[in-house]
Protein backbone atom coordinates (compact mmCIF):
# COMPACT_ATOMS: atom_id res chain seq x y z
CA UNK A 1 0.00 0.00 0.00
CA UNK A 2 2.93 2.65 0.85
CA UNK A 3 2.51 5.86 1.84
CA UNK A 4 -0.91 7.63 2.49
CA UNK A 5 -2.28 10.82 2.31
CA UNK A 6 -3.91 12.12 5.48
CA UNK A 7 -5.16 15.83 5.38
CA UNK A 8 -2.48 17.46 3.44
CA UNK A 9 0.49 15.34 4.27
CA UNK A 10 1.70 12.43 2.67
CA UNK A 11 2.28 9.56 5.78
CA UNK A 12 3.64 6.39 6.15
CA UNK A 13 0.69 4.11 6.92
CA UNK A 14 1.56 3.28 10.63
CA UNK A 15 0.87 6.64 11.02
CA UNK A 16 -2.55 7.02 9.88
CA UNK A 17 -5.43 6.32 12.56
CA UNK A 18 -8.68 6.81 12.22
CA UNK A 19 -10.47 8.07 15.35
CA UNK A 20 -13.68 5.83 16.62
CA UNK A 21 -15.87 9.27 16.02
CA UNK A 22 -14.67 9.73 12.57
CA UNK A 23 -18.64 10.30 10.97
CA UNK A 24 -17.46 8.09 8.38
CA UNK A 25 -17.02 5.34 10.80
CA UNK A 26 -20.24 5.95 12.71
CA UNK A 27 -22.76 7.35 9.87
CA UNK A 28 -20.67 6.12 6.90
CA UNK A 29 -21.24 10.08 6.45
CA UNK A 30 -18.66 10.88 3.23
CA UNK A 31 -17.76 10.36 0.01
CA UNK A 32 -15.59 8.36 -2.29
CA UNK A 33 -13.44 8.15 -5.37
CA UNK A 34 -11.88 5.30 -7.39
CA UNK A 35 -9.04 6.56 -9.81
CA UNK A 36 -7.22 4.14 -12.56
CA UNK A 37 -3.30 4.43 -12.57
CA UNK A 38 -1.58 3.09 -16.34
CA UNK A 39 2.03 2.80 -16.71
CA UNK A 40 2.13 5.65 -13.43
CA UNK A 41 -0.40 7.75 -15.29
CA UNK A 42 -3.71 8.77 -13.48
CA UNK A 43 -6.76 8.43 -15.98
CA UNK A 44 -9.74 10.72 -15.87
CA UNK A 45 -8.04 12.32 -12.75
CA UNK A 46 -10.06 15.67 -12.84
CA UNK A 47 -13.18 14.49 -13.54
CA UNK A 48 -12.96 12.06 -10.95
CA UNK A 49 -11.99 14.88 -8.51
CA UNK A 50 -14.89 17.00 -9.80
CA UNK A 51 -17.05 14.11 -8.59
CA UNK A 52 -15.57 14.05 -5.43
CA UNK A 53 -16.72 17.69 -4.97
CA UNK A 54 -19.96 17.19 -6.60
CA UNK A 55 -20.76 14.49 -4.54
CA UNK A 56 -19.13 16.49 -0.97
CA UNK A 57 -21.91 19.45 -2.09
CA UNK A 58 -24.56 17.20 -2.19
CA UNK A 59 -24.33 16.26 1.18
CA UNK A 60 -23.11 19.68 2.10
CA UNK A 61 -19.74 18.60 3.10
CA UNK A 62 -17.10 21.04 2.86
CA UNK A 63 -13.95 19.24 1.59
CA UNK A 64 -11.37 21.78 2.89
CA UNK A 65 -9.31 21.41 0.79
CA UNK A 66 -9.26 22.41 -2.93
CA UNK A 67 -9.12 20.40 -6.45
CA UNK A 68 -6.06 21.12 -7.24
CA UNK A 69 -4.73 20.62 -3.79
CA UNK A 70 -5.65 17.14 -4.17
CA UNK A 71 -4.94 16.44 -7.13
CA UNK A 72 -0.95 17.66 -6.82
CA UNK A 73 -1.07 15.21 -3.60
CA UNK A 74 -2.24 12.37 -5.64
CA UNK A 75 -0.26 12.69 -8.46
CA UNK A 76 2.48 13.36 -5.95
CA UNK A 77 1.63 9.83 -4.14
CA UNK A 78 1.47 7.70 -7.47
CA UNK A 79 4.88 8.68 -7.72
CA UNK A 80 6.68 8.36 -4.69
CA UNK A 81 4.41 4.77 -4.11
CA UNK A 82 5.87 3.89 -7.83
CA UNK A 83 2.32 2.95 -8.64
CA UNK A 84 2.25 1.33 -12.51
CA UNK A 85 -1.01 -0.69 -13.06
CA UNK A 86 -3.01 0.17 -10.44
CA UNK A 87 -5.37 2.81 -8.28
CA UNK A 88 -5.60 5.67 -6.33
CA UNK A 89 -8.87 4.97 -3.49
CA UNK A 90 -9.66 8.45 -2.05
CA UNK A 91 -12.26 9.35 0.45
CA UNK A 92 -13.44 12.45 2.45
CA UNK A 93 -15.47 12.28 5.65
CA UNK A 94 -17.90 14.75 7.62
CA UNK A 95 -14.77 14.38 10.32
CA UNK A 96 -14.74 13.31 13.97
CA UNK A 97 -16.91 14.61 16.59
CA UNK A 98 -19.08 13.77 19.57
CA UNK A 99 -21.86 11.24 18.26
CA UNK A 100 -24.85 13.39 16.71
CA UNK A 101 -26.88 13.32 13.65
CA UNK A 102 -27.12 16.55 13.06
CA UNK A 103 -24.24 18.22 11.39
CA UNK A 104 -21.37 19.09 13.68
CA UNK A 105 -21.92 22.95 14.87
CA UNK A 106 -19.29 25.15 12.65
CA UNK A 107 -18.33 25.93 15.94
CA UNK A 108 -16.69 22.91 17.35
CA UNK A 109 -14.45 23.37 14.14
CA UNK A 110 -14.63 19.78 13.70
CA UNK A 111 -12.72 19.09 10.02
CA UNK A 112 -13.30 16.96 7.16
CA UNK A 113 -10.62 13.73 7.29
CA UNK A 114 -9.19 13.37 3.43
CA UNK A 115 -7.47 10.06 3.13
CA UNK A 116 -6.16 8.42 -0.01
CA UNK A 117 -3.96 5.57 -0.51
CA UNK A 118 -2.64 3.36 -3.34
CA UNK A 119 -2.97 0.04 -4.41
CA UNK A 120 -1.40 -2.05 -7.57
CA UNK A 121 -3.30 -3.74 -9.95
CA UNK A 122 -3.38 -4.93 -13.23
CA UNK A 123 -5.51 -4.53 -15.97
CA UNK A 124 -8.18 -7.30 -15.81
CA UNK A 125 -7.10 -8.49 -19.08
CA UNK A 126 -8.58 -12.32 -19.30
CA UNK A 127 -12.06 -10.97 -18.12
CA UNK A 128 -12.00 -8.24 -20.73
CA UNK A 129 -11.24 -10.88 -23.72
CA UNK A 130 -13.24 -13.81 -22.40
CA UNK A 131 -16.59 -11.70 -20.86
CA UNK A 132 -17.89 -12.12 -17.39
CA UNK A 133 -20.95 -14.06 -15.65
CA UNK A 134 -23.66 -11.51 -13.55
CA UNK A 135 -26.46 -12.26 -11.47
CA UNK A 136 -29.77 -9.86 -11.10
CA UNK A 137 -30.55 -9.17 -7.52
CA UNK A 138 -33.19 -6.35 -6.43
CA UNK A 139 -32.27 -2.49 -6.09
CA UNK A 140 -32.66 -2.16 -2.37
CA UNK A 141 -30.38 1.03 -2.24
CA UNK A 142 -31.18 4.63 -0.88
CA UNK A 143 -33.11 6.98 -3.70
CA UNK A 144 -29.98 8.89 -4.07
CA UNK A 145 -27.73 6.76 -6.00
CA UNK A 146 -26.18 9.55 -7.57
CA UNK A 147 -24.13 10.64 -4.49
CA UNK A 148 -20.94 8.51 -4.37
CA UNK A 149 -21.16 7.69 -0.96
CA UNK A 150 -19.47 5.74 1.95
CA UNK A 151 -23.08 4.19 2.49
CA UNK A 152 -22.67 0.99 0.60
CA UNK A 153 -23.67 -1.71 2.41
CA UNK A 154 -26.61 -2.61 -0.50
CA UNK A 155 -23.80 -2.98 -2.77
CA UNK A 156 -21.55 -4.70 -0.50
CA UNK A 157 -24.87 -7.61 0.02
CA UNK A 158 -25.07 -7.46 -3.96
CA UNK A 159 -21.70 -7.91 -4.33
CA UNK A 160 -21.50 -10.60 -2.16
CA UNK A 161 -24.61 -12.41 -3.46
CA UNK A 162 -22.91 -12.62 -6.88
CA UNK A 163 -19.62 -14.35 -5.33
CA UNK A 164 -21.88 -16.73 -3.64
CA UNK A 165 -22.68 -18.16 -7.16
CA UNK A 166 -19.34 -17.47 -8.62
CA UNK A 167 -20.50 -14.82 -10.47
CA UNK A 168 -18.73 -11.36 -11.04
CA UNK A 169 -21.08 -8.91 -10.51
CA UNK A 170 -24.70 -8.44 -9.28
CA UNK A 171 -27.16 -6.47 -12.13
CA UNK A 172 -29.11 -4.37 -9.90
CA UNK A 173 -33.03 -3.90 -10.91
CA UNK A 174 -35.65 -1.99 -9.36
CA UNK A 175 -39.40 -3.31 -9.28
CA UNK A 176 -37.79 -5.28 -12.70
CA UNK A 177 -36.23 -2.04 -14.14
CA UNK A 178 -32.51 -2.48 -14.18
CA UNK A 179 -30.42 0.78 -12.97
CA UNK A 180 -26.86 -0.76 -12.46
CA UNK A 181 -24.26 -3.15 -11.60
CA UNK A 182 -23.10 -3.07 -7.52
CA UNK A 183 -20.03 -1.31 -8.88
CA UNK A 184 -20.40 -1.05 -11.74
CA UNK A 185 -22.77 0.85 -15.12
CA UNK A 186 -25.05 -1.40 -16.93
CA UNK A 187 -25.83 -1.64 -20.49
CA UNK A 188 -27.36 -3.73 -23.52
CA UNK A 189 -27.34 -3.82 -26.89
CA UNK A 190 -29.89 -4.10 -29.08
CA UNK A 191 -30.14 -3.49 -32.60
CA UNK A 192 -26.73 -1.88 -32.88
CA UNK A 193 -28.10 0.90 -29.99
CA UNK A 194 -25.83 0.94 -26.44
CA UNK A 195 -28.88 1.27 -24.38
CA UNK A 196 -28.34 2.31 -20.55
CA UNK A 197 -30.21 3.41 -17.44
CA UNK A 198 -30.52 7.32 -17.36
CA UNK A 199 -28.31 9.11 -15.34
CA UNK A 200 -30.41 10.34 -12.33
CA UNK A 201 -30.80 9.68 -8.29
CA UNK A 202 -31.17 5.92 -9.52
CA UNK A 203 -27.43 5.34 -10.57
CA UNK A 204 -24.16 6.73 -10.15
CA UNK A 205 -22.88 8.30 -13.44
CA UNK A 206 -19.59 6.73 -14.27
CA UNK A 207 -16.35 8.54 -15.36
CA UNK A 208 -16.28 5.59 -17.48
CA UNK A 209 -19.94 5.88 -18.37
CA UNK A 210 -19.12 8.90 -19.53
CA UNK A 211 -15.99 8.34 -21.24
CA UNK A 212 -18.62 5.82 -22.80
CA UNK A 213 -21.47 8.03 -24.27
CA UNK A 214 -18.36 10.39 -25.62
CA UNK A 215 -16.43 7.64 -27.63
CA UNK A 216 -20.18 6.49 -29.33
CA UNK A 217 -20.56 10.36 -29.89
CA UNK A 218 -17.55 10.38 -31.55
CA UNK A 219 -18.22 7.16 -33.45
CA UNK A 220 -22.01 7.02 -34.82
CA UNK A 221 -22.99 4.67 -32.36
CA UNK A 222 -26.60 5.44 -30.63
CA UNK A 223 -25.82 5.80 -26.84
CA UNK A 224 -29.59 5.75 -25.58
CA UNK A 225 -30.28 6.42 -21.95
CA UNK A 226 -33.79 5.09 -21.60
CA UNK A 227 -34.93 2.42 -18.56
CA UNK A 228 -34.74 -1.10 -19.61
CA UNK A 229 -36.20 -4.20 -18.02
CA UNK A 230 -34.95 -7.73 -16.82
CA UNK A 231 -36.67 -8.79 -19.67
CA UNK A 232 -34.29 -6.80 -22.39
CA UNK A 233 -31.90 -8.32 -20.86
CA UNK A 234 -32.14 -11.66 -21.42
CA UNK A 235 -32.90 -10.57 -25.01
CA UNK A 236 -30.31 -8.51 -25.45
CA UNK A 237 -27.37 -8.82 -28.35
CA UNK A 238 -24.87 -8.20 -26.10
CA UNK A 239 -24.41 -7.10 -22.46
CA UNK A 240 -21.67 -5.54 -20.50
CA UNK A 241 -21.03 -3.34 -17.69
CA UNK A 242 -18.24 -0.66 -17.22
CA UNK A 243 -16.82 0.93 -14.20
CA UNK A 244 -12.69 2.24 -13.09
CA UNK A 245 -11.02 -0.68 -12.58
CA UNK A 246 -12.98 -3.45 -14.71
CA UNK A 247 -13.03 -0.62 -18.15
CA UNK A 248 -15.96 -2.30 -20.70
CA UNK A 249 -16.33 -5.47 -19.40
CA UNK A 250 -18.63 -7.83 -21.33
CA UNK A 251 -21.04 -10.11 -19.77
CA UNK A 252 -21.69 -13.70 -21.62
CA UNK A 253 -23.96 -15.24 -19.09
CA UNK A 254 -26.96 -13.81 -16.74
CA UNK A 255 -28.41 -15.72 -14.33
CA UNK A 256 -26.33 -19.13 -15.70
CA UNK A 257 -28.05 -18.27 -19.08
CA UNK A 258 -26.08 -17.08 -22.05
CA UNK A 259 -26.49 -13.64 -23.66
CA UNK A 260 -26.67 -14.11 -27.63
CA UNK A 261 -23.87 -16.63 -28.40
CA UNK A 262 -22.18 -16.58 -25.33
CA UNK A 263 -19.31 -15.02 -26.57
CA UNK A 264 -18.76 -10.84 -26.23
CA UNK A 265 -20.35 -9.07 -28.61
CA UNK A 266 -18.88 -6.78 -31.97
CA UNK A 267 -19.92 -3.65 -29.92
CA UNK A 268 -18.74 -4.21 -27.08
CA UNK A 269 -15.44 -5.52 -28.55
CA UNK A 270 -15.57 -2.49 -30.56
CA UNK A 271 -15.76 -0.06 -27.42
CA UNK A 272 -13.35 -1.60 -25.38
CA UNK A 273 -11.18 -0.73 -28.68
CA UNK A 274 -11.79 2.31 -28.03
CA UNK A 275 -12.23 2.66 -24.84
CA UNK A 276 -8.41 1.56 -24.69
CA UNK A 277 -7.40 4.04 -27.79
CA UNK A 278 -8.46 6.42 -24.94
CA UNK A 279 -6.42 5.32 -23.23
CA UNK A 280 -3.30 5.81 -24.94
CA UNK A 281 -4.24 9.23 -26.31
CA UNK A 282 -5.11 10.91 -22.75
CA UNK A 283 -1.59 8.97 -20.78
CA UNK A 284 0.49 8.32 -23.97
CA UNK A 285 1.01 4.89 -22.16
CA UNK A 286 1.05 2.22 -24.20
CA UNK A 287 -1.44 -0.56 -22.51
CA UNK B 1 -15.90 9.37 26.97
CA UNK B 2 -13.63 7.68 29.56
CA UNK B 3 -12.63 3.85 28.56
CA UNK B 4 -13.66 2.11 25.35
CA UNK B 5 -14.16 -1.43 24.61
CA UNK B 6 -11.99 -3.02 21.63
CA UNK B 7 -13.03 -6.85 21.04
CA UNK B 8 -12.08 -7.84 24.43
CA UNK B 9 -10.64 -5.31 26.12
CA UNK B 10 -11.22 -2.21 28.20
CA UNK B 11 -8.62 0.24 26.66
CA UNK B 12 -7.80 3.90 27.45
CA UNK B 13 -9.38 5.87 24.82
CA UNK B 14 -5.73 7.17 23.35
CA UNK B 15 -4.82 3.14 22.49
CA UNK B 16 -7.73 2.89 20.14
CA UNK B 17 -7.63 3.83 16.84
CA UNK B 18 -9.44 2.60 13.73
CA UNK B 19 -7.65 1.27 10.51
CA UNK B 20 -8.73 3.41 7.42
CA UNK B 21 -9.46 -0.34 5.24
CA UNK B 22 -11.79 -0.94 8.52
CA UNK B 23 -14.94 -1.78 6.09
CA UNK B 24 -17.09 0.05 8.72
CA UNK B 25 -14.92 3.32 7.42
CA UNK B 26 -15.02 2.36 3.82
CA UNK B 27 -18.91 0.73 2.95
CA UNK B 28 -20.49 1.48 6.61
CA UNK B 29 -20.14 -2.28 6.96
CA UNK B 30 -20.79 -2.80 10.19
CA UNK B 31 -23.97 -2.72 12.74
CA UNK B 32 -24.40 -0.90 16.38
CA UNK B 33 -26.99 -0.01 19.33
CA UNK B 34 -27.50 2.75 21.50
CA UNK B 35 -27.97 1.97 25.21
CA UNK B 36 -29.27 3.89 28.07
CA UNK B 37 -27.90 4.03 31.69
CA UNK B 38 -30.22 5.86 34.30
CA UNK B 39 -28.67 5.82 37.92
CA UNK B 40 -25.78 3.38 36.66
CA UNK B 41 -27.85 0.99 35.42
CA UNK B 42 -28.19 0.08 31.82
CA UNK B 43 -31.88 -0.26 30.86
CA UNK B 44 -32.99 -3.24 28.40
CA UNK B 45 -29.42 -4.19 27.78
CA UNK B 46 -30.66 -7.57 26.95
CA UNK B 47 -33.17 -6.69 24.32
CA UNK B 48 -30.54 -4.57 23.22
CA UNK B 49 -27.49 -7.00 22.66
CA UNK B 50 -29.85 -9.04 20.75
CA UNK B 51 -31.12 -7.10 18.12
CA UNK B 52 -27.41 -6.20 17.70
CA UNK B 53 -27.06 -9.99 16.81
CA UNK B 54 -30.41 -9.95 14.70
CA UNK B 55 -28.81 -7.16 12.69
CA UNK B 56 -25.40 -8.89 12.11
CA UNK B 57 -27.23 -11.69 11.15
CA UNK B 58 -29.06 -10.09 8.86
CA UNK B 59 -25.80 -8.99 6.77
CA UNK B 60 -23.87 -12.23 7.46
CA UNK B 61 -21.86 -10.58 10.25
CA UNK B 62 -19.84 -12.72 12.19
CA UNK B 63 -19.89 -10.93 15.74
CA UNK B 64 -16.95 -13.24 16.93
CA UNK B 65 -18.14 -12.70 20.73
CA UNK B 66 -20.72 -14.09 22.68
CA UNK B 67 -23.83 -11.66 23.95
CA UNK B 68 -22.89 -12.76 27.44
CA UNK B 69 -19.27 -11.65 26.59
CA UNK B 70 -20.50 -8.20 25.16
CA UNK B 71 -22.88 -7.36 28.27
CA UNK B 72 -20.14 -8.66 30.58
CA UNK B 73 -17.78 -5.83 29.13
CA UNK B 74 -20.44 -3.44 28.92
CA UNK B 75 -21.68 -3.61 32.51
CA UNK B 76 -17.87 -3.44 33.39
CA UNK B 77 -17.08 -0.33 31.24
CA UNK B 78 -20.29 1.15 32.75
CA UNK B 79 -19.01 0.79 35.69
CA UNK B 80 -15.38 1.92 35.40
CA UNK B 81 -16.05 5.08 33.63
CA UNK B 82 -18.42 5.74 36.51
CA UNK B 83 -21.27 6.94 34.37
CA UNK B 84 -24.14 8.11 35.94
CA UNK B 85 -27.45 9.29 33.54
CA UNK B 86 -25.78 8.42 29.96
CA UNK B 87 -25.93 5.86 27.33
CA UNK B 88 -23.69 3.03 25.47
CA UNK B 89 -22.90 3.34 21.92
CA UNK B 90 -21.81 -0.31 20.68
CA UNK B 91 -20.96 -0.75 17.11
CA UNK B 92 -19.34 -3.95 15.09
CA UNK B 93 -17.87 -3.89 11.44
CA UNK B 94 -16.82 -6.97 9.27
CA UNK B 95 -13.13 -5.81 9.98
CA UNK B 96 -10.30 -4.54 8.68
CA UNK B 97 -9.28 -6.09 4.69
CA UNK B 98 -8.44 -4.71 1.39
CA UNK B 99 -11.28 -2.73 0.13
CA UNK B 100 -13.04 -5.21 -1.91
CA UNK B 101 -16.92 -4.95 -2.34
CA UNK B 102 -17.55 -8.73 -1.57
CA UNK B 103 -17.14 -9.94 2.16
CA UNK B 104 -13.20 -11.06 2.78
CA UNK B 105 -12.67 -14.71 2.41
CA UNK B 106 -12.91 -16.69 5.36
CA UNK B 107 -9.12 -17.75 4.96
CA UNK B 108 -7.89 -13.98 5.16
CA UNK B 109 -8.96 -14.32 9.12
CA UNK B 110 -10.30 -10.56 8.68
CA UNK B 111 -12.19 -10.44 12.40
CA UNK B 112 -15.02 -8.34 13.06
CA UNK B 113 -14.08 -5.34 15.21
CA UNK B 114 -16.24 -4.25 17.82
CA UNK B 115 -16.04 -1.33 19.76
CA UNK B 116 -18.06 0.44 22.68
CA UNK B 117 -17.74 3.67 24.65
CA UNK B 118 -20.27 5.76 27.34
CA UNK B 119 -21.56 8.96 27.35
CA UNK B 120 -22.91 11.01 30.30
CA UNK B 121 -26.54 11.97 28.51
CA UNK B 122 -29.16 13.71 31.16
CA UNK B 123 -32.55 12.60 30.26
CA UNK B 124 -34.53 15.38 28.49
CA UNK B 125 -36.68 16.07 30.99
CA UNK B 126 -37.92 20.00 29.88
CA UNK B 127 -38.44 18.69 26.72
CA UNK B 128 -40.24 15.79 27.78
CA UNK B 129 -42.90 17.67 29.70
CA UNK B 130 -43.36 20.41 27.05
CA UNK B 131 -42.48 18.61 23.65
CA UNK B 132 -40.89 18.83 20.91
CA UNK B 133 -41.07 20.45 17.17
CA UNK B 134 -40.76 17.98 13.85
CA UNK B 135 -40.80 18.75 10.32
CA UNK B 136 -41.60 16.08 7.51
CA UNK B 137 -39.32 14.69 4.63
CA UNK B 138 -39.11 12.52 1.88
CA UNK B 139 -37.84 8.76 3.43
CA UNK B 140 -35.23 8.29 0.88
CA UNK B 141 -33.49 5.09 2.69
CA UNK B 142 -32.48 1.67 1.90
CA UNK B 143 -35.06 -1.03 1.91
CA UNK B 144 -33.84 -2.30 4.43
CA UNK B 145 -34.20 -0.13 7.32
CA UNK B 146 -35.13 -3.02 9.64
CA UNK B 147 -31.24 -3.54 9.47
CA UNK B 148 -29.80 -1.13 12.60
CA UNK B 149 -26.83 -0.86 10.04
CA UNK B 150 -23.87 2.04 10.21
CA UNK B 151 -25.34 3.42 6.36
CA UNK B 152 -26.99 6.54 8.52
CA UNK B 153 -25.51 8.96 5.61
CA UNK B 154 -30.14 9.40 4.76
CA UNK B 155 -30.99 9.85 8.23
CA UNK B 156 -28.28 12.29 8.77
CA UNK B 157 -29.41 14.79 6.30
CA UNK B 158 -32.70 14.47 7.58
CA UNK B 159 -32.10 15.07 10.64
CA UNK B 160 -29.97 17.98 9.71
CA UNK B 161 -32.69 19.64 7.46
CA UNK B 162 -34.21 19.37 11.05
CA UNK B 163 -31.66 21.19 12.71
CA UNK B 164 -31.96 23.81 9.81
CA UNK B 165 -35.86 23.97 10.78
CA UNK B 166 -34.69 24.53 14.67
CA UNK B 167 -36.85 21.15 14.77
CA UNK B 168 -35.30 18.41 16.85
CA UNK B 169 -36.68 15.59 14.47
CA UNK B 170 -37.62 14.63 10.96
CA UNK B 171 -40.61 12.71 10.95
CA UNK B 172 -40.06 10.35 7.63
CA UNK B 173 -42.52 9.33 4.86
CA UNK B 174 -42.16 7.10 1.45
CA UNK B 175 -44.89 8.41 -0.56
CA UNK B 176 -46.82 10.01 1.85
CA UNK B 177 -46.85 6.91 3.97
CA UNK B 178 -45.23 8.06 7.40
CA UNK B 179 -42.84 5.55 8.44
CA UNK B 180 -40.72 6.86 11.07
CA UNK B 181 -38.21 9.40 12.64
CA UNK B 182 -34.74 10.19 11.29
CA UNK B 183 -33.60 8.25 14.79
CA UNK B 184 -37.07 7.66 16.26
CA UNK B 185 -40.83 5.72 15.85
CA UNK B 186 -43.17 8.05 15.21
CA UNK B 187 -46.88 7.49 15.88
CA UNK B 188 -50.24 9.52 16.10
CA UNK B 189 -52.90 9.22 18.65
CA UNK B 190 -56.80 9.56 16.88
CA UNK B 191 -59.75 8.29 18.90
CA UNK B 192 -58.08 6.78 22.19
CA UNK B 193 -55.80 4.24 19.40
CA UNK B 194 -52.14 4.63 19.30
CA UNK B 195 -51.21 4.05 15.57
CA UNK B 196 -47.53 3.50 14.41
CA UNK B 197 -46.12 2.06 10.95
CA UNK B 198 -45.74 -2.00 10.84
CA UNK B 199 -42.34 -3.49 11.86
CA UNK B 200 -41.66 -4.86 8.44
CA UNK B 201 -38.62 -3.80 6.55
CA UNK B 202 -39.11 -0.11 6.21
CA UNK B 203 -39.03 0.94 9.29
CA UNK B 204 -36.29 0.06 12.73
CA UNK B 205 -38.65 -2.11 15.56
CA UNK B 206 -36.83 0.63 18.16
CA UNK B 207 -36.81 -1.15 21.38
CA UNK B 208 -38.53 1.62 23.01
CA UNK B 209 -41.51 0.92 20.25
CA UNK B 210 -41.43 -2.62 21.89
CA UNK B 211 -41.48 -1.89 25.70
CA UNK B 212 -44.39 0.63 24.64
CA UNK B 213 -46.01 -2.14 22.88
CA UNK B 214 -46.26 -3.99 25.81
CA UNK B 215 -47.14 -1.20 28.05
CA UNK B 216 -50.57 -0.81 25.69
CA UNK B 217 -50.88 -3.85 26.48
CA UNK B 218 -51.24 -4.54 29.80
CA UNK B 219 -52.90 -0.95 30.57
CA UNK B 220 -55.79 -1.11 27.87
CA UNK B 221 -54.48 1.13 25.11
CA UNK B 222 -55.34 -0.15 21.19
CA UNK B 223 -51.65 -0.30 19.85
CA UNK B 224 -52.18 -0.47 16.35
CA UNK B 225 -49.45 -1.32 13.57
CA UNK B 226 -50.94 0.19 10.58
CA UNK B 227 -49.98 2.78 7.44
CA UNK B 228 -50.81 6.40 8.04
CA UNK B 229 -50.47 9.49 6.50
CA UNK B 230 -49.18 12.37 6.11
CA UNK B 231 -52.66 14.01 6.42
CA UNK B 232 -53.51 11.59 9.74
CA UNK B 233 -50.00 13.17 11.36
CA UNK B 234 -51.87 16.99 10.29
CA UNK B 235 -55.25 15.54 12.08
CA UNK B 236 -53.87 13.67 15.17
CA UNK B 237 -55.36 13.80 18.29
CA UNK B 238 -52.05 13.04 19.85
CA UNK B 239 -48.20 13.10 18.02
CA UNK B 240 -45.11 11.45 19.62
CA UNK B 241 -42.18 9.94 19.30
CA UNK B 242 -39.73 7.28 20.98
CA UNK B 243 -36.23 6.62 21.04
CA UNK B 244 -33.63 5.05 23.59
CA UNK B 245 -32.47 8.65 24.30
CA UNK B 246 -35.61 10.58 23.94
CA UNK B 247 -37.81 8.24 25.52
CA UNK B 248 -41.70 8.63 25.19
CA UNK B 249 -41.04 12.32 23.69
CA UNK B 250 -44.48 14.45 22.51
CA UNK B 251 -44.69 16.45 19.19
CA UNK B 252 -46.37 19.18 19.53
CA UNK B 253 -45.90 21.08 16.48
CA UNK B 254 -45.24 19.72 12.62
CA UNK B 255 -43.77 21.48 10.06
CA UNK B 256 -44.77 24.81 12.07
CA UNK B 257 -48.45 23.76 12.39
CA UNK B 258 -49.75 22.46 16.08
CA UNK B 259 -51.09 19.46 17.23
CA UNK B 260 -54.31 19.36 18.12
CA UNK B 261 -53.91 22.33 20.85
CA UNK B 262 -50.30 22.08 20.69
CA UNK B 263 -49.67 20.29 24.26
CA UNK B 264 -48.76 17.24 25.32
CA UNK B 265 -51.95 14.84 24.69
CA UNK B 266 -53.19 12.75 27.41
CA UNK B 267 -52.23 9.45 26.06
CA UNK B 268 -49.07 10.33 25.51
CA UNK B 269 -48.55 11.38 28.80
CA UNK B 270 -49.85 8.85 30.53
CA UNK B 271 -47.41 6.88 28.17
CA UNK B 272 -44.63 8.84 29.58
CA UNK B 273 -45.52 7.52 33.55
CA UNK B 274 -46.44 4.41 32.24
CA UNK B 275 -42.69 3.93 30.60
CA UNK B 276 -40.78 5.78 33.75
CA UNK B 277 -42.36 3.38 35.98
CA UNK B 278 -40.74 0.30 33.90
CA UNK B 279 -37.12 1.99 33.96
CA UNK B 280 -37.98 2.21 37.74
CA UNK B 281 -39.30 -1.25 37.67
CA UNK B 282 -36.57 -2.84 35.80
CA UNK B 283 -33.45 -0.65 36.91
CA UNK B 284 -34.50 -0.14 40.52
CA UNK B 285 -33.56 3.34 39.96
CA UNK B 286 -35.76 6.11 41.13
CA UNK B 287 -35.71 8.98 38.19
Amino acid sequence: MGKIILGDQILERSDVNIDLEDRGYQFGDGVYEVIRVYGGELFTIKEHIERLFQSAKKIKLDVSMSSEQIRGLTEELVKENGVDFGSVYMQVTRGAAPRAHMFPKPESSTKAVFTAYTNEVPRPASLLEKGVEAITTEDIRWLRCDIKSLNLLPNVLAKQEAADSDCFEAILHRNGIVTEGSSSNAYIVKNGEVITHPANNLILNGITRQVLAELCKENGIPFIEKEFELIDLQNADEVFITSTVSEVMPVIKVNGETVANGKPGNITCKLQGLFEARINQDTKVEI
